[in-house]
């Protein structure tokens, strides 16, 4: 039987990443790691989940928590999200909130909701590599989206084709996988971009309470509402996480936008899983209203220190030709190599030298240049190894040089 | 600001349910409900979840269960999986199993995988309501399988037009809406009608371990294995849930498939959501490990009891003229009223009077007829109010004729 005959036409873009493959390879204990990209499972609040579990199943709760629920999402959570938008400016009502099992189901059922086959969506070069599948399944075109040039709105859509840019995609703080942060002005001129082009912007904040360092930048869709008076006149679709915050093994996540796509993205994710774990959103919403802040920020002050060890550790062994971003919060350092310097095959090589694991950053471009670049992750590893780690990176591209 | 000028075309498709918005009305205490189908909360195993997600999170297994994980699902329940399988004479191993989010993801994802616009799927008349929701997201045709008739695969073929024919979809046990059961020869011959068209056969399976009388039938995926001899080589895709046995809030499906099946829906699962709920796997795991068949044979015996209070009640109350199956096992009776009836006429009148709710029938036929069917769920309602709200429905029923 020839599966290649019946399976759809958007699978030819659901293919096995190569890293993938290669990082499995280099999950061994003898290699120090800065490929992940996931939380430190020793910074998990598992003793606020244990209560918040046990709470959810008592006689009272457990006929709610094991039963089906509505689309939308469990209430007290919703509620929840809609005090933490506030604090950023977004006001709010439970209506402007779906919960989505991850902010990656987030992106999967925007792609679902805007993209035709031969639409465009603009993203970053280099962009999340998460995004790029999930979009990929609707079989959109990519185009550059890049605010710093003076690229007009007439010129997106004239390279759209047939199809209609329909979205701009963007990570907003110390993105993943950059590290970077967009400031406030590129921020606003996102929005009038979007104005003329009469599109969505999907604004990824999964990182967004994790901020070490500066002072937080107002969110896309705060600054829109500023302009409009209201999230229903938006454009801005905000996904949010508790992955990075507080354990992305319960796959919790919300949108929050207007709601008209509210309305729609629930008859959506109706169709397509009925709702997220019930029990799992009422953890989440106990563990969110007892400890969130606390929470957050002892994790804060434990990536910090593991990015001060990077940064340092970066400037002590890295060749002068290499440059990195310097991220003020998150879990991401984003390394430019000289241009000759191919990172696949340095990840190949480490496998055989210096057991030093990092994404080579070609596959976050959607138009596949990138190859001199590379991802550090500095979230799950002990300082002293940050240092060892990078001293063996370090001699690894001074001797490709 | 105009969303529909940007949301892409198939959510046309996406409409709200009439009915669910009807139903919503109908969700007041004094009303008797036969419309849910969902499982009766005081029959989930409560106490068995305490314990299983108080295992989960002990200090040494809490950095797995918070942690994400891989996009197959949890090792020890696909494990468990496949010895279930080999019950139902379904010899497999660990790759043939990809864990969902329920068995409505299970229908998402294959819609995804085999659907281009335009192709079309055969589906029964009636068929699960929540199938056609899943799959028309893909934008398909459905035409009507019906293997008690002899149409010939290339009829088939040729009412496909400009696409392909992609599927015969399927729930073979006590389905819902009808609970009736696919006779051995019928599954049969809808392998051989499968073989002809070379298509895929998605067998859903939610109801197959809530048969409380009559011999078990084999499985199609089973009979497909006897013919070919492996899995491998089967083109049929067994979606199983634990929503109808265990509980449906912590939402765990599985697909057993063909290697090459899995792994394409592993692909598009990664995109889609990552995974599914690290801690809620483990926990499924555990209750199934500990108690699967007892707690089964618990609740099996509850839905007896319910529906031969619902035949009994039917055989007491309803006109001559009114028909019903006899399912058995699941949660569905499935009722033929008089031709000039109209089912959705009937519950917006018994919302007004007789005070009983059901779910008018025609929702589950993709053409739209049906408009004389309605569908009762015994799974939910004290054996007292079943006759109590039967006695109703047989005089609305009267009154209308």
């Amino acid at each position: 039987m020839d599966w290649h005959q019946i399976f759809a036409g958007r699978n030819d873009r659901m293919k096995a990443s190569e890293i993938r493959e290669l990082l499995k390879l280099l999950d061994q204990p003898d290699i120090i790691s800065f490929a992940g990209g996931i939380p430190d499972p020793d910074l998990f609040p598992a003793e606020a989940f244990q209560e918040a579990f046990t709470q959810a199943l008592t006689a009272e709760n457990q006929a709610t928590a094991l039963q089906y629920s509505v689309s939308e999402g469990y209430a007290p959570l919703r509620d929840w999200i809609v005090g933490e938008m506030a604090r950023l400016d977004i006001p709010c009502t439970r209506d402007n909130i779906m919960i989505t099992s991850g902010s990656q189901q987030a992106l999967d059922y925007l792609g679902k909701l805007l993209l035709n086959a031969g639409d465009t969506a603009l993203v970053g070069w280099p962009t999340y590599l998460g995004a790029l599948g999930a979009f990929n399944a609707y079989e959109p075109r990519y185009d550059r989206l890049d605010p710093e040039t003076n690229r007009s709105a007439a010129d997106y859509a004239e390279a759209a084709g047939e199809g209609q840019v329909k979205f701009a995609y963007m990570s907003v703080d110390f993105a993943n996988p950059t590290g970077r942060t967009l400031d406030a002005q590129m921020r606003e001129r996102v929005i009038d971009l979007a104005d003329e082009l009469d599109i969505a912007v999907i604004e990824d904040a999964a990182y967004q309470s994790l901020r070490f360092e500066g002072e937080a930048l107002a969110p896309v869709l705060a600054r829109e509402i500023a302009r409009k008076g209201s999230i229903d006149a938006c454009r801005t679709i905000y996904c949010g996480s508790f992955s990075k915050t507080l354990a992305p093994g319960l796959r919790v996540g919300w949108v929050c936008a207007s709601k008209e796509v509210i309305g729609q993205l629930v008859l959506l994710k109706q169709a397509a899983d009925l709702h997220s774990s019930t029990i799992n959103q009422m953890a989440i919403a106990t563990v969110a209203q007892n400890q969130f802040d606390t929470h957050v920020a002892k994790i804060k002050e434990a990536y910090r220190a593991r990015r001060d060890s990077m940064l340092a550790a970066l400037e002590k062994h890295m060749p002068d030709s290499v440059r990195w971003t310097r991220p003020e919060g998150g879990m991401f350092i984003w390394l430019d190599l000289p241009a000759q310097l191919n990172s696949a095959d340095l990840l190949a090589q480490s496998l055989k030298s210096e057991r030093v694991a990092f994404v080579p950053g070609h596959a976050f471009f959607a138009d596949g240049t990138g190859t001199n670049t590379m991802r550090l992750s500095f979230s799950k590893m002990d300082e002293a190894l940050i240092d060892e780690g990078i001293e063996r990176l370090g001699r690894l591209i001074a001797a490709a040089l």
